[in-house]
């Protein structure tokens, strides 16, 4: 494919993306394929010589396209979001064919500076720490997910507490690590992961809004402590996974600081709020973070992967991560002018991330990004209104961003069965939690294009299906 | 931006993309930016209000595109190639377009199913080894990096060596792993990150061809026992970074089986050879191996990030990767039926990044993919022929892919000032490494579109800085 032919098929797969765009509504919600179905219909070897581009493209309708859910559609409440929007496939398309990797600065300057300024700039828009800019201690970097910002984190937590001997000498088993019950699964995998041990993690209690109960956290450090073992990390959230809850960041970070603990907080959903001064509040404390991250992909509008992870000591993550070998030696790297972000994550190669949160924040603008978040929260609110009034169902959880855990009063039986049936017309997608130990529907708003309309059409159909 | 301003904007890139890749000898090959130049070029803050993408495409002509090293042109000789291609830019944009999370089979059924359709594909094409297809006891994942494999296959190694004990109770620093003293320094880094601690490392000596002495691995793994560690991981290469080595897997494998040691082959750069069956024997011994990775894109011309990962045992890597929260739970993977891809990994989410590698293996067929690697080969085979027959250079290690390390006889002062000399020019660029502990330059062939005329200025180039 020369650039001729590429110019025409990629104004093909354009058009076919905004068609997409445009139909996105019509196609069932989740994919109603059974396993196997997909491949069944691929041949068995590729193709000994090159096939057009058109044939491609057919294949793609035919056969991908009946195994795809929808996530982008406006009827999508599954999970949390995973949003793209216009500017950020294209800053993905421009990443793309520019091609460059971003280990080193030196290896595209553009593509380190660039990270550097917008993780800036996202630091003032939501009034993040002032030890999170790269001009202060701190810095911040784009990681694949929440996950990968975890494992760094806890990394960077587990060398501070052994003065860099575990990355020499192996971790020992007497280090505890702490999250609540609603934690995301993500933090126990890095715990296992970076040689901590699950058994080592401790889970500690949470109050009647699902958030971590200090008090207990407190007690559960100096039991640990009292037992011999090294308390090194905790993981505080800003809307978990199951119920949207707010952990109470500040109380938690004054037992770290008082206890040298490090503490990472994970708003993986939540951050993208901060972009809104009224919701602001729900970050206090978070100046007692040593790491945070949030995830532009999932409500900020930015395709996978966009996570935006932050540190207040950036030579803490950095002494944990770094490793020089002669053949990415560089002059620039040794004038210490620089930041090699490669020191900043796992892998050593990187792509120009950066590019689509940068289309991000200037074609929606700041107030374009406000708009929709106020919306979903908005929403959210209206949902929990109308399901308060309807003495089928319950709330399962306080609102606090833009998700709504319900369930039918009924118990579990008819709560699976309405989730079944929800899933099952391929008109809407939600997902499912236990709360309390019940069964619990999780209808999460905030896909790029949800409008009040798909809410009021969800509500109907929920309604319908209680009625039946 | 709604469906049709995307469509306007899409084609306007996709343009400029096309454009880019007419044009991509015109520009310097390293950017010659000094650090912060390009960051003092951007504004303190974002707009408040959306502004046009003609506006950001212009920042991007004059503020980003002096910032970029080009990866993409047919005179980057530097590192190894990090490549992209039409079909693989169209790939991506379309993984962007859709939009879709592939962290569990039902989350998008075609996201899973076209990734373990490719990888079959490949073990097949390359002649893996059978274990490695999903149809018998293994298969293959698409991973960000050889990074990220390195972690996986560690933690796996880990795993079943302490019968799961690690992930539960945490390291002892009683593990100990083998890799040579020319091995990735991903592979450190990943043993650092896993908790076995780097003093547990052993950089096992290499033979004149920079290739790992068995012996010496035979020997290291009895000391260990001897002295009451336990051994547990080895990575041989094929292809190291510094020379493109090959490490004899066979004699490394019957080591690695005999002691029940997990063996994992890192074939990042040298993986893609296997296309062509006249480079198949380099792979001997393969099916001693427990995993496996090598990058498509480095070499394969699929942009990054591509690292295929194959397991001849998926069940020991799930086993260690492996956690269910209620909130994913769901009937296809409660069926065993279905493979979700997230327990082969370290994120939880992950896009749809095999779009990319199938439409770079329809695009080009497997003959235009081999036409390629064998063109690559060959250019390397003459350049080294030239430098062989040129008194004032000689070669530092023998070429067994498609990259030639050489130096200036005058020794490092000469060798440096011809480095400089290169990448300062714009004209080409090269990059370097230590070998017998004398410096050398590395000159990698393998950009998509490097033709012998590319190689043959960038000779006339060489002798010429040498002369002067």
């Amino acid at each position: 494919m020369n650039a001729e032919e590429f110019r025409r098929s990629g104004h093909q797969l354009i058009d076919w993306i905004a068609d997409y765009q445009n139909h996105v509504e019509q196609y069932p919600v989740m994919s109603q394929v059974s396993p196997g179905k997909i491949r069944a219909k691929l041949p068995a070897a590729p193709p000994s010589h090159g096939e057009s581009f058109d044939a491609i493209l057919r294949d793609v309708d035919e056969i991908i396209m009946p195994g795809i859910t929808h996530w982008q559609s406006p009827n999508f409440f599954a999970f949390f979001p995973s949003n793209n929007s216009g500017p950020s496939i294209l800053g993905e398309l421009l990443s793309a064919g520019l091609g460059v990797q971003g280990m080193l600065w030196s290896t595209s300057p553009a593509c380190t500076e660039l990270e550097t300024h917008v993780m800036d700039w996202l630091v003032d828009l939501m009034r993040l720490p002032p030890a999170f800019r790269s001009t202060s201690t701190g810095g911040g970097v784009i990681q694949e997910s929440a996950s990968s910002a975890a494992v760094c984190a806890l990394v960077a937590a587990r060398e501070r507490a052994t003065e860099g001997r575990t990355n020499r000498f192996g971790a020992d088993g007497t280090l505890t690590a702490y999250i609540s019950t609603q934690t995301h699964s993500s933090i126990e995998k890095a715990v296992r992961l970076v040689g901590l041990g699950s058994d080592n993690l401790r889970l500690i209690d949470v109050d009647e809004r699902f958030a971590m109960r200090p008090e207990r956290l407190a007690k559960a450090i100096r039991d640990d402590r009292a037992a011999g073992r090294r308390p090194c990390f905790v993981c505080a959230t800003i809307g978990t996974t199951s119920s949207t809850a707010i952990d109470p960041v500040r109380r938690i970070g004054e037992i770290c600081r008082a206890e040298g603990l490090w503490l990472h907080v994970d708003g993986a959903m939540g951050g993208t709020a901060a972009l809104c001064p009224e919701f602001q509040p729900m970050f206090d404390g978070l100046e007692l973070a040593d790491s945070y991250c949030f995830n532009p992909h999932k409500w900020m509008f930015t395709n996978f992967d966009c996570d935006c992870f932050f540190v207040a000591d950036r030579a803490s993550l950095i002494r944990a991560l770094t490793i020089l070998p002669e053949y990415l030696r560089n002059k620039a790297t040794e004038s210490g002018a620089v930041i090699d972000y490669r020191d900043w994550q796992v892998s050593l190669g990187r792509r120009f991330r950066s590019l689509k949160l940068w289309f991000v924040l200037r074609c929606f603008g700041v107030e374009g990004l406000r708009e929709r978040i106020r919306r979903h929260v908005a929403l959210a609110g209206e949902l929990a209104e109308w399901i308060r009034r309807d003495p089928r169902f319950e709330l399962a959880a306080p609102v606090t961003f833009s998700l709504v855990c319900f369930r039918h009063r009924g118990g579990d039986e008819p709560t699976q069965r309405l989730l079944d049936a929800l899933n099952g017309s391929g008109k809407i997608a939600v997902s499912h939690t236990r709360l309390d130990g019940k069964l619990t529907i999780r209808f999460s708003i905030g896909q790029t294009n949800t409008e009040r309309r798909h809410v009021e059409a969800a509500w109907q159909l929920i309604r319908q299906f209680a009625d039946a």
